[in-house]
C-alpha cells in the first residue's frame, strides 16, 4: 500500500502547499474502481502502467519547450519530471507504485543537474518505490511472474476461484474534445506481454475517476481560481483604451506567474475586445491578441493559470472606458443573468443540457428587452419557440460550460453510461450532457455574440427571422461579444463558486475605479 | 520576382517595425546560393518546397500550446500561420515565392476567427501569391511542367546547355546542436516525384545564408538585444533576497512581451541562484527555478526574449545582496575580463577557438589572482601550461558562444567547408570553430564555475592536480558561478556589441541602486 506522506508540493512564499496524499488518495480511487469493474471476471491482480509525457524538442533544432506532465500520469503521481513510466501494482484492494524515472550521466549533469536520488524522489512523491527508466522492462516481467505466484497461492478470492493471471492494464480511450485516442503505455519489448494487456478496462476507470473531484483536488482548484480571479481583477484595474490586448494577457500571467507560482497558463490567453470577443478561442498564432484597445470596446478577457497542473478557467467581460454604455449594460446584464441563473440551480440531479437551455432562456430575454428580438405579447411562451427554432445557438454558438480539472477541457464529458452528445445547434456543442454530480467541477460561462454570419443566416432562416428587429440589430453588429465563466464545484446540496471575480454591474466599475477586491477577506483559500 | 513591399510586421505602439523586405531579401540570398551550387549541373530551373511547422495538440487533449514557426520557413516566409507549405519557384535569378495556407469552413471561423484572405495576406507578407493547402499537390506538379517546358524554349542557359530537368529541393540536413534532422517537406502525392526530388543541395545553402546576417536581420536583433537587455536592468533593480528565482524569470518575460510585444523568450529562462548558477541548463521542468534567493547568493540570469522568431540570449551575474564580496568580485571580473577581451579582438578572419582559448585564459588568470589556482614566478607561460592540460574546461565546461539568429543555437556551426568539432575537454563543447566572417551573430558567454564533481576529478588528475591550491578552493565549493553574455555582429572592421547591460561592476552596483541605464538614450534602436 501507498505510504502515507506529509510533504507537499509548492512554490514557496505564500503559494499554496499541495498535499502529495492528493495524489495517493488518486491511485486508491483508481485501484477501487478498477476491482470493481473486475468483480464480474476472476482477475483480482494486476499491474496499471502509465507513460508520462516526453520532453520534446522544436523541430529538428535542441529549442526544449517547458515540460508539463501528461494529464493522467500526472493524476497518478503528481509529478512534473518528463520522460518517466508509474505502475501501480495491485493484489486484491492492495497496491504499490512505483515511478520510473530518466537518470544521467555527468556529462549531462553539468548542465541539468544531477540524476535524480530515488530515495528522496519517492519520500517527496509519496510513491512506494523509484527506480530507473531502464529497469522497467525486467521490473513488469518480474511483477507479473510474482502476481501470478500470488495467484496461485490465493487461488480463490472473495469466494469465487481466481483463474485468470495478473493483467498488464494501459490505457486507451477516445478524448470527446479533441477527437484523439489516449496512448497506451509503450516501452521496448512489451509486445512480449502482448496476451496479458488489457487496453479496454483503464481508460474508463481513471476517466470517471478524474470526473469526480477529491476535497484536496477542490481544494487546490480554489486555489488556482483565487489567484487566477484576482490577476484578473488587477487586469481590469490597469486596462486603459490606447493598450494592446496582448497586455493584458501580459499583466495576468505576469501576476498568476510572480503572485502565485503558476508556471502554466491552462490555455492560451484570450484577450478579446471590441469585434475580436466574438471569436471564441481569438488569440492562438492566426490572432495573437494584437488589437489596439478602444475607448467604446468590450474587452473578453478569457484567462487561467494552472498550479501543479490543476486548471481555472475564468472570463471576465468590462467595458474598456470603465462605464457601461446602455447597450453593453444591456447585453452583460443578460449573460449575468443567465450565469446566476443556473449557478443557483447547480446540484446533483440537475441535467447540464437544462441548465444550457436555461442561460439560452435569460440570454434570449436579454436580446428582447433591449429590442433586438421581439417578445410579443407573452414573452416567456415565445422565448420557448425561440428555443424550439434553435435561435439561442446563434447568440451563443458554444456550450454552456465544461468539466474542469487537470485539462481545462477535461475528460469524462461523454463516457460510456451517460446521456450522449445532442444533435442540435447549441447543444451539439456541450462538451458533456451528464447529470450533475458531487464532486464535479465545471464551467458555467453562458455568452452572447453578435457573429454576423449566423445573424445573416438567421435572417434568411424561415423559422429565425421572424424573431428579428433587424433595424436594431444593426447597432450590435460590431459589438463583440460577452461571456461571464466561473468554475462550479457540485456539492451534497448545491454547488460552491470557487471563482471570485466582480461580477455584478457596479462591482466591475467599482473595481476599475481602483475599489478593493475582494470586500473583504474570508474567502482567502489556506 | 518578389514584389517590393512596404509592409512591416509590429505589435503595435511603441515596438518594432520588421520590414517584410527582410523576408524578401532572404529569399533573393537562397535562390543566389542553390543557382551558385548549380553551375557545375545542368540545372538552372525548380522548386524550393520548405513545409512549416505544425499547430500541435498536448498529447490526447485538446490543449493548443502556443504555435511558433518553424525557423528554415520563417526564414523565407515570415509568417507565424501554422501548418502552411511555402514554395520559390525559379527559372535562373527569376524566382516567385507562394504560400499556401490551411483554409477552414464557417463552424470553425466561429472558433478562431476567419480563414484567411489570399490577396490580403500576400500584401502583408509580400509575397508573390497566396492558396490553399488544398492546391499544393496540384500546383507543384504543373509549375514543374511549366519550368520543364520553359526549359524546351531555353535550351542554353549561361553558355552551356541545360539539359537536365527542373528539381524539386527539399530540405534534409543534420542541425549540429541536437543530432536531429530537418524533415524534408512532406505532402501526400509528393511520392510521385521521387525522381525530380533533390534532398542533398538545399540545407546547406539555406544554413549558410541563416549564418550571415543581413542589415534588416541585424537590425531585428539590435531590437531583441535593446528590449532584453532592458527587461535584464528592470529585474536586477527588483531583485532581492528573500524572492523566489522564477520571480525573476517572470518579470523578465512581463517586460519584454508588455512593453517589446515579445511573445516567446528564446529559451527557458535560467535563473540560477547560489550554487544553481553552475547548473548550465537550470530552469527546465526538473530543476524549476525555485529556489529562494538568499542574501550571499549571486543571480546568474541568463534570459533572452524573441521577436518575430529572431531571438537574443543573454546573460547577467549580480550579488542579490547589491554588493560583491571580494570573492564575488574576482570571480565576476575575471568572466568580465574573458568578456571584453574577446570581443575587443572580434573581427572577420578571427578563429573561435582562439577566442575560446583567450577566455580561458582570463578565467584561469583571475583563478590565479584570487588565488584559486597557483600561477608561479611566469603566470603567463604557468597559464600555457594549464590550458595544455585542460584546466580550463574545469571552470569552463560550455563553449565561449555560438551562432545565433532565428534560432538561439542557430545553424551553420559545423557545416561542410568549416573547421570539424575538437575532441578536447572544452573546446569540443563549442557550437561551432568557424573563423568570424562579417554578418555573423554570435554569443559571447565566459563563464567560471565552481562544480564539485569536475574539481574533485582535476584534484585526482594527475596533470591537473598540482595547479590547485587545495585549501583557498574550499572557499569556493558552494559559489555556483557566473556567466556574461552578450550578442555580437561581426562588422567589416570589427565588431558591434547588440547587447546593451551594466558590465562593469560598478555599473551592476550603480542599476540595482537605482541609477539610471542606460546612461544616454542614443543607442535606443529605430
Ligand atoms: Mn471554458
Ligand atoms: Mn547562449
Amino acid at each position: 500500500a501507498t505510504m502515507p506522506t506529509k510533504q507537499h508540493y509548492s512554490q514557496g512564499l505564500e503559494t499554496y502547499r499541495v498535499p502529495m496524499s492528493l495524489y495517493a488518495t488518486n491511485r486508491v480511487k483508481v485501484i477501487t474502481s478498477l476491482l470493481s469493474k473486475l468483480t464480474t471476471s476472476s482477475i483480482s491482480q494486476g499491474i496499471v502502467l502509465l507513460e508520462g509525457g516526453k520532453q520534446e524538442t522544436r523541430q529538428d533544432t535542441d529549442h526544449e519547450p517547458v515540460f508539463r506532465q501528461e494529464s493522467y500520469f500526472h493524476y497518478l503521481f503528481g509529478t512534473n519530471l518528463p520522460d518517466c513510466y508509474g505502475a501501480l501494482s495491485f493484489v486484491r484492494g492492495e497496491h504499490k507504485s512505483v515511478l520510473f524515472v530518466p537518470t544521467w550521466g555527468e556529462e549531462v549533469a553539468t548542465v541539468c543537474g544531477e540524476s535524480p536520488d530515488f530515495e528522496e524522489l519517492a519520500e517527496e512523491l509519496g510513491v512506494d518505490l523509484v527506480l530507473g527508466v531502464d529497469s522497467l522492462s525486467g521490473w513488469v516481467a518480474d511483477e507479473l511472474g510474482r502476481l501470478q505466484s500470488e495467484k496461485g497461492v490465493n487461488g480463490s478470492v472473495n469466494g469465487h476461484s481466481s483463474n485468470d493471471g495478473p493483467k498488464l492494464f494501459v490505457l486507451k480511450g477516445l478524448n470527446t474534445d479533441s477527437g484523439n485516442y489516449a496512448k497506451p503505455a509503450y516501452y521496448q519489448g512489451i509486445e512480449e506481454l502482448e496476451n496479458m494487456k488489457d487496453e479496454d478496462t483503464l481508460f474508463n476507470c481513471i476517466a470517471e475517476c478524474r470526473v469526480h473531484k477529491s476535497q484536496a483536488e477542490i481544494d487546490l482548484m480554489r486555489y488556482t481560481n483565487f489567484i487566477s480571479s484576482q490577476a484578473h481583477v488587477d487586469v481590469m484595474r490597469k486596462t486603459q483604451p490606447g493598450m494592446m490586448e496582448y497586455q493584458l494577457g501580459s499583466l495576468f500571467m505576469h501576476h498568476t506567474y510572480y503572485n502565485g507560482g503558476c508556471r502554466f497558463m491552462s490555455y492560451t490567453c484570450i484577450c478579446a475586445c471590441g469585434p475580436n470577443a466574438k471569436i471564441l478561442h481569438y488569440g492562438h498564432a492566426g490572432r495573437p491578441n494584437s488589437r489596439l484597445l478602444l475607448q467604446n470596446d468590450m474587452a473578453l478577457l478569457d484567462m487561467g493559470a494552472e498550479y501543479h497542473c490543476y486548471a481555472s478557467d475564468i472570463t471576465c467581460s468590462f467595458p474598456v472606458s470603465g462605464s457601461f454604455t446602455p447597450d453593453q449594460l444591456a447585453i452583460y446584464t443578460s449573460v449575468l443573468n443567465a450565469q446566476v441563473r443556473v449557478i443557483e440551480q447547480l446540484k446533483p440531479g440537475v441535467s447540464w443540457i437544462d441548465m444550457h437551455r436555461d442561460a439560452e432562456r435569460e440570454v434570449l430575454k436579454g436580446l428582447i428587452g433591449c429590442g433586438v428580438l421581439l417578445g410579443g405579447d407573452d414573452v416567456d411562451s415565445t422565448i420557448e419557440c425561440m428555443l424550439e427554432a434553435d435561435l439561442g445557438a446563434i447568440f451563443m454558438p458554444h456550450g454552456l460550460g465544461h468539466l474542469i480539472g487537470i485539462d481545462t477541457h477535461d475528460v469524462g464529458g461523454y463516457l460510456e453510461g451517460n446521456p450522449p452528445r445532442s444533435t442540435r445547434p447549441g447543444l451539439k456543442k456541450l462538451r458533456t450532457a451528464r447529470v450533475m454530480e458531487e464532486g464535479m467541477v465545471i464551467t458555467v460561462e453562458p455568452g452572447c455574440y453578435f457573429i454576423n454570419r449566423l445573424l445573416d443566416g438567421a435572417l434568411q432562416n424561415e423559422k429565425q427571422k421572424y424573431f428579428f428587429n433587424e433595424e436594431r440589430l444593426r447597432d450590435f453588429r460590431g459589438f463583440g461579444g460577452v461571456r461571464l465563466e466561473d468554475n462550479v464545484v457540485i456539492t451534497a446540496a448545491g454547488c460552491e463558486n470557487l471563482s471570485q471575480c466582480p461580477r455584478a454591474p457596479q462591482e466591475v466599475l467599482d473595481v476599475m475605479a481602483g475599489k478593493e477586491w475582494p470586500p473583504n477577506n474570508d474567502i482567502l483559500p489556506g
